[in-house]
């Protein structure tokens, strides 16, 4: 299969998430040639807004227009797709509906990998929700008597887990670091579309920065940035590397 | 008390999980005398039954009705009674009234023992969904004020976790080996019912007489075929063995 | 901030909960001077009352009661407001309103400590519920877009969590000993409150006598009773201690 | 096999620990007729004696007698044989002659069962070497070519885990509790031998009651005093119980 | 790098190791060209040759001469040098002396992989200290101090850890499994050289069938024959798969 | 106690060790007038100076005089002691000399609190032998029996571990974050004495920096840059804060 008829799969709890946690790896396959769609579950509305919430007499369809936006404006830079599902923030509640339309997603875009959020966050609900239903459509995906056709092909691709914020506390492990060198600036100017989150940066050039170097030091060929990943699933190999 | 009055419950996501993951110990204890019910909360209709949707036309109905046929033979071939609950898979939805008829269950039959689910799996959601179930089944059995009734005598009893697939995967660490050597021929039988699953017969065979050699090897007593529980809950002892 | 103005803030499931896993640290900061505010989410009238069932012809109505007025009469004696949720138990289900309520009690209280059950408890479904919903709600009360108002200051403060019934068996790991010896005899009384579970008043007397001794042995500084709690978050320091 | 050709090995770093961890199990298997046999690793003169060495001075040479006495009387208490390995202890260090000598042991005395201390413990560093030399000596016990002796039969005993001070902080979950209601009086009186370490009798008395309670929740049948333990390896069932 | 001149080495406890635990990689990545160094740290002369020593008045130099014979011959068979330490077993002793030759061997051999045992194992001592010995090699081998050689260039390889005997009472989660469909049958040939232990080819037979079947199922893509491995250290990577 | 009189402890592996990982909090308590000691248990002479090593006929006396220079300094700007105890490093291998000397220092320093590394690391084997060493000598300073003396007054204090290089890969989870803003100008000054490790000063500022963003972030109260601390026993409180 040609690179250029691969996909990747991101299910984000909000918008802020796919770009500091996803934006380099998002990039770097949309560069390679695959097609990369975002499942944004929310608008980060009510939870990653606290600037707009500061205008006297804000309502919540501006600042959901606002946030749609500055989304769109990312996925576009990074060379993603990207739907919306409007399933709210603080606390994001999936519907049935939300989770069929996920399911049809997997089936028609076969993605070869499904990147979504740690599965533990004490931090923060939506995450860990978020997770829970981009398992949950994967595993359903498989099903042959789930809308059956004969005909469908789709087997379930390798999940990889965002880094969560404070990735400790999240029992968060990585075991995958993806070298962004190649694509960084595009991530870093990503990073300026969220404006309202500023402040978070160069917290995130930093993470980017020292996991560029945990990457070098665990294979001895330097890197610059890097994107820490936890892999569920074992893999299959026909030869270590 | 006699083991003849004795009763034991397993609470089942799909047909497939009493046959591979307890077939031997529903067997074993029918065969000392014991009452054996299974609670079998779907006919597995979506998620295991590639064969049946591969049928031009196939219906649900018909799907289900072939799984509840071939669950109900190998209840029967086992010497346990089997109850279908039609939750549903992939997903299974558990609603207040099944919840409501487990409890009952629980009360009427008062169980030596419960086998269901591993806690976590996360290649499957119903298997979780079925051991909470029956977990919180069995600790709202006890309280008093479900349904007063002051001459009701139910004591909690231990509970003992399938084999998962993959255990590794699942965070399944069997501290219990049931050697299941006198009984063998029948769960054997009972695999081939599930024709639909044929491409298992001899993976848990095998499964089988590696947990039956790992028996051997921790007691020093040769054995055949095994089946692996997690114990949940402490055992009190008056003697070690 | 004088310690008069300070709050803190006891998420508990069952009246006997708060009773016998916080009493001490309740009645403790109650006597320093702070605000102290129970939010008890059910009567534990199914689950915890199982003399009260025994009378022929109880209603719902009357265990209820009876279980309400214990709870206030001991949240007295501790020196504390409470709330009650008439959640249920056995199951408890929270409500959506629940949940805005409990957000509300955030904003109002700004509590510099919050209280409740461990995460995990096998015997027990609605511990964790409790301690989900206690921390859903710490969660959201910072969302700047929930019910917004740019005048409103919240930190979401550190949360500790009670010793279950059986620690080990609950994945509860102490990490923070209070010293309660000034307070014990309050602790001691509101046992007492709780006519129906009289078996437990020697039980959790020996935990707090265990509890003093290890407090002790882990500073070197003498102490009688303790009461032991888990802390989620990192603590901020300016000096080891 | 009859009871009365059945033995025990206890393996304990310091006489305390047999008393306070095991004493009730090493009564009452010594009641039913098994021959036990302790092998007490130290004297714990330096660690466990500090009234002792309040003796303006005294000597090393008497603080091991004064120990080793007692630690005599506790055994014969408790109907037990013992063998000193004077291993020291605070450090305990132990020696390739003591393996061997432990070893022998296990061939002479085909154990039914070892008990011996927790894997970890922050707090003593003598614990876990007494732990991890017992397993290291079972282990080696099952080598054909360790004093190669083709009439020796010598199959690996399971293991269980003493109790420890601080359970939690020594990652201890214990999945058995002895009954040891009807050698309580006995255990209670080896605490009385302990003289210098009079502060734990009653500590100790609180650990078993309330592992008495925790054990009789976990079956529904009442009993007063208990002893945790975690057992290792799996064990093999012919009928869960 | 041409394949042809990568390299691999396996720290093996006893012979028998290197065959059931890793026959097939070996085969496998000697087939592609890679020079494989296998270091057998025993003859597994005590704990492994059971029959061997059922011989009346077998000496122990016969009894190693014999297993040299078998690992040597299982080594030619899979296309693997391999060096003996002679370190003993039951117990595994590693010197100083054999830490610096290990040491040697990582300059020299410059692998691109380590294959070694699991890091616990509680029915078994011999296997962790050869992960353990293996990891503190790899270690020392990259500080310039030790037999400083500024031309030397070596860079810590990943490690990938053996599946032990009863995985999951040795915390091993495999996250690789190699694809040995094409070098099964120089496995399998392997397995028949090890006649002591005749027992197990069957057992690790049906091992590499089971994991085969997960490894289709963790890809989607069909295989017959698996190995597993725990891949210790994050992995880098420029594109998912 | 005035802080005056109040001291602090730090068992460091290498020179870089307490620098990156603990020269804030040192210099902190330094500040409050702590007196600190740092014990150096080797100059990092093989795996910390890769530099150094590349003149050409380098001596390791030279080595090590450049590094024990470099770390006298670097503990004179941070306030503390410093005492070497020349143990080697790659391997660092520890002696009863060391132990009995590090035992000694506990008694003279009497200090509160004890700094060291983290228990696990699979990059470094010398880090873990150091925490090692540094919890035995703490223990062993309790034993009444060690060098008796019934004047001694010694309380075990508490211990805080480091962070290490890859916090993930070694189980550390954080749970103290020091607020080192007002030291911080020391700390990097610090950094810039390690000349030969000039890669990490920008690795650790930025590791600083996000940890301080997490200490604002638990606490609601901002701060610059932090430092985070694994804290191993529960602490005793009298208020929670």
């Amino acid at each position: 299969m040609a690179a250029s008829s691969k996909t990747g799969l991101v299910v984000s709890a909000h918008p802020g998430d796919f770009v500091w946690r996803a934006g380099g790896a998002i990039a770097l396959h949309a560069k390679k040639g695959y097609r990369l769609k975002i499942v944004c579950l929310s608008y980060g509305e009510r939870g990653e807004s606290q600037f707009a919430w500061k205008v006297a007499g804000v309502k919540m369809g501006d600042v959901k227009a606002q946030r749609k936006d500055e989304a769109q404006r990312a996925a576009d830079l990074l060379g993603a797709e990207i739907e919306f599902f409007d399933a709210g923030d603080y606390p994001l509640r999936s519907t049935p509906a939300m989770l069929d339309r996920l399911i049809d997603i997997n089936h028609e875009l076969k993605p070869s990998f499904i990147l979504t959020h740690a599965l533990h966050d004490p931090y923060n609900v939506d995450h860990p929700e978020a997770a829970r239903l981009a398992q949950e459509a994967r595993i359903i995906a498989q099903a042959a008597g789930h809308k059956p056709d004969p005909t469908r092909a789709y087997s379930a691709p390798p999940v990889f887990l965002f880094e969560p914020h404070q990735p400790e506390q999240c029992d968060f492990k990585p075991n995958v670091i993806v070298n962004i060198d190649e694509v960084w600036e595009q991530k870093r100017k990503a990073f300026e579309i969220l404006a309202a989150q500023k402040h978070l940066w160069e917290y995130y050039t930093r993470v980017a920065l020292n996991r560029g170097m945990q990457g070098g030091r665990n294979t001895g060929k330097p890197m610059t940035y890097g994107e820490a990943y936890q892999r569920l699933f074992p893999m299959v190999l026909e030869e270590f590397s």
